[in-house]
């Protein structure tokens, strides 16, 4: 417990060194104040450094991170939560979580889905009709997708998809709570098809693997081509609230692939859709005929090119009111109706593509192909053309017409290896991510676009990043205007960037600086992400953001408008009819009211809370001991509660947000009478 | 989007501005490098400092804080989540969440209750014999409690509290899961209890507010005082697992006050432990005489003496033997008992106290009174002075006596309003928190043990916190030596202290240095808190903790033994027996084997599967579509699963954790024909 000592005359020596590193550096004009040989120049900055063992790179770096208490951080990345089911929204460049915002998995420290009705009522309305008696309690979110105005995020609305089962979830960014969960007609499962589009028309989601078409029905694998489909869902979003209009979405049939990345056209591609796919062999693993195994990542990577599906989603909305098929509460446009109206094309990409990127000017769309150490750029307007041209080399197996590779690719750059999911930033640069090389390589696009001199589909440089980057996000990165400084790798792997925490390791989002994309780029700091995977995150302006601080009195925040059930100091009560119990209960510093409620077993109880604060940050909490209740009442906030009074005792019910000094007097006794 | 830019410029004109300070002030020998005038004396430096607007304070308190890329942090934090239910795990000085450690609540990016045995058998065995049918899917954690041996945290065992349903939780250190979850019979709920003995003999945990006893009985709370009662828990570690021993563990009956805060003797007064309680005016909230609301807040706070209670559990642990009568599976001791044997005295404490906190040499006993501006010292050689001449000045309700306030106590110091839990150094401080003055007073204690010159029951100084200050934690400060360098506020309110995220705020952890005990308190760090409530935490030094990286291959991390039903590759198989089809399945990247699973609509599946690899890091997910499964492999685990096929259809089964390349090939079917 000393070693603190030791270290406090070791910083005291470097004191005196590094005020002579100054004194020699400074006085020789030296700029870089004596930096190459270890001190910054400054006796205590110095002193702090030796003592941490910190070298001038690290100060830079922490100078560089560091947000000072009481001020807010430039940006904030909404980043999914993998199989934590959850968002996570982390200011940047600190790199702190700001918050988990829950969407897929109930979550008790917000009360989403214990007992009180916003979470219970989201996460019933998101379990899907087919199969019937479908119960579920969590997600796999991948990827987000911030609402846009004019191809810039706007900061209103925010959605997420469930990988594992195929739904997405709106998540208000007026009050940061889950909103609507909407499990996707006709498909199972989803991945990267998250995008919303530039104006926020539409968010789109396809499905990851095929499922037994129609919902419901039953085939064997044997019938694979035949039986299972695709998806496309247009999901219409609702201009004044955000939420999910399904009459008003359309769906686009697609074939047995894996559809994978997808992003939006914008500006001269707006009004259409991009889709990379892989395992267009339709291999479903099992054995060979030879009776040994064949997994999947064999069978899937058979083909030298899968396809880029190209969508084009303006004329298909029109396109749906005629030909689309009402199927599971929304209209459903065939692969047939689709291919003959020319609202699907396919382009070859190389094997097994993850990313399907379109750069911030709309023309250039980016396919990194994880076993090719290329990627490969497509330009819009030659895709036109050879649309136009009718260009094709051929057709898939579904009739699909396959645009001519060599007439719509641009340009390829060798970036090395795992080439997975590109960024841009305003410079005509692309910034793709190498799982495979632990890196992420700076490459030029086409020639319109490329500035500083530099030469078009040349690799700039790499970065080496740690360990198994997946996807990587700019700020304001899938924007037609990004901010050209921050980037994150989300790596997938730690190993050893932390402290041993058991077998089981936390992601590392790493911190790299792009200085206004002119680079090189600097890697400044790691962030352990040990609860959840984040798979794909969005990096927006802070001041963007403009989330109310209270609820207005007696707020439903399912509707955002006042509840019929909300009350003001005075009108508490509790009326009894028949066997139930229906309470109206005040919350606020330091207790309920009322705060005794006698009930017999039996009896159903609805209880209407309103946490009558106007104070921001005076959040009430509310749980009943053995009833497995608790909910996070804001202040203004109205919420529901109904449950039946099935365990006889003196059961004790208290604030679960330490909210006042006498906080933990912030109780009663719910007492159920045998 | 230009912003950058134009700070840029102004970071250049400061890094010339810069430089000319560094030179001034260093040729002039000022040692402070131009520190007081915005200067660090090295242009790098303050280019950064000055395009991101960080003063000479904020330059120092980022090198303090900052962990540069791949290196560890010093300490690691283990925070309650409050009603989150879980554990964070956050290291310092860097403040950033290593882990999330599921304990209460289910959780699936740890595939945590999600279908995997580890956490469905530890979740199920948590719930209570008593009320029957009680299914509690979330806690509220309040106080963990490292294991310790000699008074040191020995990093081998975490337990925390469920302050909702009066339930502990045992964290293995080993591999950072939780292993046990124990119902403690005869308690409702818990709170501040939570302590274990020096030689982690037992973990303590005491009820929070009183229930009906027998358990499962009814009463009114008219009948409060004959038939509610509080317990004070003494829970056995297996000195060899760390599980808890109910048969082996003991209680003692307590009356029917509000329990709180409690800590452990050490050293002089190893053996005996100290609760704080409240509400001894056993007041139950409702309805005054006249009809007007008398919430508990009010009838809680009259009198102006609370109840310190003083347990000799050594003794205790011998009386349980032949006095304790084994009630719902421990043996209980009942007051009359307690009092008869002298295993239980009170001391008068300031009204509504929270803290009831021992110093490092075990003398001293420190209590706060929320609602007396002054800090009560107890002397514990006095406290057994008392005992041994039954200096009592009276007894309580119940008979036990109270020792003589005037006799045990050793000192007051009026440290500022709303003093809540306690702190120590190695230099005879005690760091108390403030939570109405928003910050913490550090002070003295008795002559022993000040050192430097200071004065016995001084107040030395107070630094601000920002806002409402709960608990407090220090660097290995529940131990016999504090490392005297780290302090954390754990502040409930953070108000406007980050960017807004909607009416839910997070909490604020800030980071103090403590300088040696020497002072004075440096505040470096906030860090917002915005996924649970660290009620109370217990920092250790990195290096204690020792947590394996892989399991020996096959192990069940439930026994951490070999499990019966892992395989090595080659072993795969599907039986059928019946309707039941069993399988055995290996895990590794990027396939499991087998990948397609052939069953009935109805069977039973039983899944084992191992995931084969033996690679730091190479965990793989499992999920099950529609199923609701998912599981979290690490490297060399076993687990299974047990589910009836339900749900007719080809279901897509697939790895969650981004493990290759060829992760998103890493898949299966599961096919239920109807």
């Amino acid at each position: 417990m000393h070693k603190r000592f030791y270290l406090k005359a070791f910083g005291a020596m470097a004191l005196l060194v590094g005020g002579l590193i100054a004194i020699g550096a400074a006085c020789g004009g030296d700029d870089d104040g004596g930096n190459g040989n270890g001190g910054s120049g400054n006796a205590d900055l110095d002193a702090i450094a030796a003592e941490r063992g910190l070298t001038p790179e690290d100060m830079k770096h922490a100078l560089q991170q560091f947000v000072p208490p009481g001020t807010y951080d430039d940006y904030v990345m909404f980043a999914s939560g993998g199989h934590s089911g959850q968002v996570f929204a982390i200011g940047m460049p600190s790199m702190r979580i700001l918050k988990a915002i829950a969407a897929f998995t109930p979550e008790p420290w917000q009360g989403y889905g214990y007992g009180s009705d916003l979470g219970n009522t989201v996460l019933a309305e998101g379990n899907p009709a087919i199969p019937e008696g479908t119960d579920l309690t969590w997600g796999d979110t991948h990827h987000p997708a911030i609402s846009e105005t004019s191809g810039e995020y706007d900061g209103r609305w925010l959605y997420i998809n469930d990988r594992a089962n195929g739904r997405l979830a709106m998540v208000d960014l007026t009050d940061w709570r889950t909103k609507q969960i909407v499990p996707v007609p006709n498909a199972q499962t989803s991945h990267g098809g998250m995008f919303v589009t530039p104006d926020s028309e539409y968010v789109h989601i396809s499905s990851k693997f095929p499922m037994v078409w129609p919902a419901g029905s039953y085939a064997d694998l044997t019938e694979y081509k035949d039986k299972y489909r695709g998806v496309s869902a247009w999901m219409k979003i609702d201009p004044n609230d955000g939420k999910i209009n399904l009459a008003e979405s359309f769906e686009i049939e697609l074939p047995p692939y894996s559809q994978d990345l997808a992003d939006s056209g914008k500006l001269i591609s707006d009004g259409w859709g991009f889709i990379g796919s892989w395992n267009t062999e339709m291999a479903t693993g099992g054995v060979g005929p030879d009776g040994a195994p064949n997994p999947l990542e064999a069978g899937a990577s058979q083909n030298n090119f899968d396809f880029l599906h190209v969508i084009n989603w303006k004329k298909a909305a029109e396109v749906a009111k005629t030909k689309g098929v009402e199927t599971n509460g929304v209209p459903l446009i065939s692969l047939e109706d689709a291919i003959a109206e020319g609202l699907i094309y396919l382009i070859p990409e190389p094997k097994s593509p993850h990313g399907a990127d379109v750069d911030p000017t709309g023309r250039y769309i980016v396919v990194g192909g994880k076993l090719d150490p290329h990627v490969t750029v497509y330009d819009f307007t030659k895709i036109q053309d050879a649309i136009a041209n009718k260009d094709y080399e051929g057709e898939d197996p579904f009739g699909i017409p396959i645009l001519t590779f060599d007439s719509v690719m641009s340009g390829q750059v060798e970036v090395g290896a795992g080439p997975l999911h590109t960024q841009f930033d305003s410079q005509g640069h692309g910034y793709t991510s190498l799982f495979l090389a632990n890196g992420i390589a700076k490459f030029t696009l086409g020639e319109d676009v490329v500035k500083n001199g530099e030469q078009p589909y040349t690799l700039i440089e790499t970065v080496t990043t740690n360990y198994n980057i997946g996807h990587l996000a700019t700020a304001e990165g899938d924007t037609v205007s990004p901010d050209d400084n921050y980037m994150v790798a989300l790596n997938k792997w730690s190993i050893d960037r932390f402290a041993p925490q058991g077998p089981l390791h936390p992601q590392n989002e790493q911190l790299i600086d792009l200085k206004g994309g002119l680079g090189p780029m600097e890697l400044i700091a790691d962030m352990p992400m040990g609860i959840g995977e984040p798979h794909y995150a969005q990096i927006i302006k802070a001041d963007k953001l403009n989330p109310i601080e209270l609820y207005e009195p007696g707020t439903d925040p399912l509707t955002m408008e006042k509840s019929p059930y909300a009350i003001v100091g005075g009108e508490e009560r509790i009326e009894r009819n028949g066997n139930v119990v229906e309470v109206w209960m005040s919350a606020t510093r330091s207790h309920y009211s009322p705060d005794i409620i006698r009930v017999k077993q039996g009896d159903t109880v609805k209880l209407h809370i309103t946490n009558i604060e106007q104070t921001r940050d005076a959040t009430h909490g509310f749980a009943v001991g053995m009833y497995n209740i608790q909910a996070s009442l804001d202040a203004g906030e109205t919420a529901n509660f109904e449950f039946v009074a099935d365990k006889s005792g003196a059961w004790n019910f208290y604030c679960t947000e330490f909210c006042s000094a006498l906080h933990l007097e912030m109780a009663g006794w719910l007492l159920v009478e045998p």
